[in-house]
């Protein structure tokens, strides 16, 4: 286990419906010092790439790239959701629905902030579905913007979407991926990387 | 002119309709390196406090406040704007209106991450009619806890929100105060603080 497993197995706290609540520390009240880790092992994770830009989508996701960013020494660029565009001038735009239909984002970017000069690591917290990062890689592609990789603190491996963005050939970093959860015991299991 | 007042001068665009668009470097794309000296001059300002905890509001508040923590060492609570409660277990809330109508926010924090032990210091973007601060004040003072300070990056000193909140005794510190703004010309004037 790696410092983020022992930080969910100690402080996660698993739910009915395979709902992993990290709440405490990751995205409502935030661990910054943790963050500070998660930033020094992505720039480990991705040290050959050469990244101009974090790419990440409000909420939850922006604190964390935030910090991450400090070590990469880049800006960030957060997408918004958004069914009311108030975002003046030109933007990229993505509408992303589930198979399932438990998710269906609209996520901008100003076309200001992006452009083809950009190498781009993208940065969120959770990868279930996949559904905000479908639309993220959209909004990359759209702009013609390379993506060196990408960053997630933590991948629920028995959901589709860690597997479509490998089988798509992306440089896929998840931090911590959890293989299973028992909502009764409370026991994580997690993927050995 | 401070570091700040300098930046909005440089890369500020003033709009019709008081509108002063800071996306390329404060709330849509994220300049992590002047978030750092922001940190560093709220640090300054709040030295005599004694903070524990940084609470913001999601979303543009969240990449400030995060940077901005490592300056004081604690963790930062940002509340969710929502209509739709999906935060598990009990939770503070305030539904603000401002007198214009112009905006109507319900700020939401779970209860766990918030108590009568906490000093506080709130970290927003924006300070214009002071809507999502008005709920932010009052979900800390529902929780018990104290608030040692309010950092604001761009006060827009001709709206009524930074008069508040200052009538009201908070120790507020806003890094730059915008006296009035011309669209036609784009000239900036700031309060001499």
């Amino acid at each position: 286990m790696n410092f983020l497993d022992e930080k969910i197995q100690k402080d996660g706290i698993v739910k009915e419906g395979n709902v992993l609540k990290v709440d405490s520390f990751l995205n409502h009240q935030m661990d910054i010092d943790l963050f500070d880790k998660i930033g020094e092992e992505f720039k480990h994770r991705f040290a050959d790439k050469n990244i101009n830009k974090i790419l990440t989508v409000e909420a939850s996701g922006i604190g964390i790239a935030c910090i991450v960013a400090r070590h990469f020494n880049v800006p960030v660029v957060f997408a918004k959701k958004s069914k009311s565009i108030n975002i003046e001038g030109e933007m990229y735009m993505a509408e992303v629905e589930s198979f399932t239909h438990k998710c269906k984002n609209q996520v901008i970017v100003s076309k200001k902030f992006l452009t083809s000069d950009d190498h781009v690591l993208i940065i969120d917290d959770f990868l279930a579905n996949g559904c905000a990062l479908q639309g993220l890689i959209s909004i990359v592609n759209e702009a013609g913007a390379f993506i060196e990789g990408i960053g997630i603190v933590i991948e629920k491996g028995f959901q589709v979407g860690g597997q479509v963005i490998r089988n798509l050939g992306y440089h896929l970093e998840s931090l911590a991926i959890v293989e299973s959860m028992d909502a009764s015991t409370g026991v994580i299991k997690f993927r050995h990387q």
